[in-house]
């Protein structure tokens, strides 16, 4: 279970530092951004190549730190500025982000260029930024066997179409469930899902938060609770870690989009292990601010955790 | 699986008028009632007797009905007045339903006295109704083999002392997610169910609406999704019905309480198949106003439903 495959992940997105409040206390200037989240979570099961930004005041510690965990960084490009910066909170109602302030800082012009070395990477996550960089980082690959991807709300009203352009190159949507219903123009679970999937991303995961997430292939439905947590501390990250399991097993386990024709069911029992290896994951990650819990996260924990939720889901016929 | 064992379940709470507004439209006096939904529910799994008050409005068009259901409805008084009636509505939150008025009428003097022929049923269901009425009908019941209770945030504040005491006698407790918190005092759902078992019941569903639900055994914790509806109707009913499928599911399947003793693994799984039960009937229950659906459902439905919601559950190990 702990072989990783030589089958890397390429992912663009942000890095950044995050300045936060939750019920549970604040964390000022500490290291997030998508791509951040994602790595680490990923990381436990597939080697990973980042494409990103950050300003001459990122800690090469971290980016260190990073390497050890067969995380390419090489095309992470620092730049004369600052890191991009993200102030926001979450009140009593822990499944959304109040954003309070946003300083782009050097990711305004991020321009992102792929080294040589990341070209050939099978596997793609896009993560949730503009989708006309999502869009330049897929051309710049040379031929991919799966494509991921998040979104959100900002760029679903403010881009739309330039999102449908991604989109109809992604295998696989991870989307929030307001923004679910915000993409499709439904209000319903499965009638958003089905309308997405006619956008080009033949699986959408749908997340709700404390309340799950809902899988959606074109073989069926599959509904995950979430794990259950006594003290959420900062659900920051939830969201990109989860998307790190996801994508992370489904490279591991050598996931390419032919399968979906080849072997349908098989396709779908994969991506409903993989909604369980990213719920177990989300659930580690906001249990401590910033990256704290990820850092240390070992995969004996995280296979542990999985198999006490497996015993939470499963119900016999008879 | 069709054939009903001769295991009445006793069942106290209201019949009523509802007059409501969802964001689907608006119903105004049909036939509601926290034991109308139970027992049609209940009904298609075990035999039923009713003990409850109704004026001299209420239909006996109904009562026959439900009679031809093996609803034992000679324990419901006639009183002279008014049948009790709920007004109620629902915004976009389908959860949470919002009480614009209550006209208790005949409700309001409800002396439950039951019948010699009600007072041997081995299964107990109290529905959500004064705890003091709850205590006085579990003390003419002549021993009992098992008993569920539902309860509400109007109890919990207004009658904690007497809640508690009902409680004591309790197996099983139907609960919303946001009740589970106030009567425990806790914010989280393991932790709030925990607390409760030290109440009385060893047995907690938390129902969280759209999310699906929560059980905690003695032996452990099983998280349900809830099955996908298009759109939902009318929420109303929507627990009462589940809690009938599950104690109905359970009197058939001779649920006792000295099982969590002598078989704890087996009666953890028989609440989980209950669960399951009590999610897709309250699924059918809220694509209709009122009784709408129930009153037609039947048992193959049911089981047809059952089994595309256990296929959106199920996930393989390897």
């Amino acid at each position: 279970m702990n072989s990783k495959k030589n089958r890397p992940i390429l992912t663009v997105g942000s890095m950044a530092f995050d300045s936060v409040r939750t019920p549970a206390g604040r964390a000022d200037q500490v290291l997030g951004g998508s791509v951040n989240y994602f790595s680490l979570a990923a990381s436990l099961f597939s080697p990973i190549k980042i494409v990103a930004v950050v300003g001459d005041d990122f800690p090469k510690d971290h980016l260190n730190f990073l390497s050890r965990r067969d995380i390419d960084v090489s095309g992470i490009q620092v730049a004369k500025g600052k890191t991009f910066h993200w102030v926001g909170e979450y009140d009593t109602n822990l499944n959304e982000a109040k954003t309070l302030a946003t300083a782009l800082n050097v990711f305004e012009h991020f321009d992102p260029k792929l080294p040589e070395s990341h070209k050939d990477c099978p596997v793609v996550f896009l993560a949730n930024i503009d989708p006309v960089l999502q869009t330049q980082v897929l051309n710049q690959v040379n031929g991919h066997e799966l494509v991921a991807c998040d979104s959100m709300n900002f760029w679903i009203t403010g881009k739309p179409s330039e999102l449908k352009e991604t989109l109809k190159r992604v295998d696989l949507l991870c989307i929030n469930e307001k923004e679910a219903f915000l993409l499709s123009d439904e209000k319903s679970l499965e009638k958003a899902a089905r309308k997405i999937q006619t956008m080009g991303p033949s699986n959408i995961i749908i997340k709700r938060g404390e309340y799950g997430s809902a899988l959606f292939t074109p073989n069926g439905a599959f509904l995950a609770p979430a794990y259950l947590i006594d003290e959420v501390i900062d659900p920051t990250g939830a969201g990109d870690s989860f998307a790190g399991a996801v994508v992370g097993y489904l490279a591991e386990n050598g996931a390419k989009r032919d399968m979906m024709k080849h072997d349908p069911n098989g396709w779908d029992q994969l991506l409903r292990r993989a909604v369980v290896y990213g719920t177990v994951m989300a659930s580690f990650t906001i249990q401590d601010f910033s990256i704290g819990r990820l850092k240390t996260l070992s995969r004996e924990e995280l296979m542990h955790r999985r198999e006490k939720f497996m015993k939470m889901m499963s119900v016999s016929q008879a």
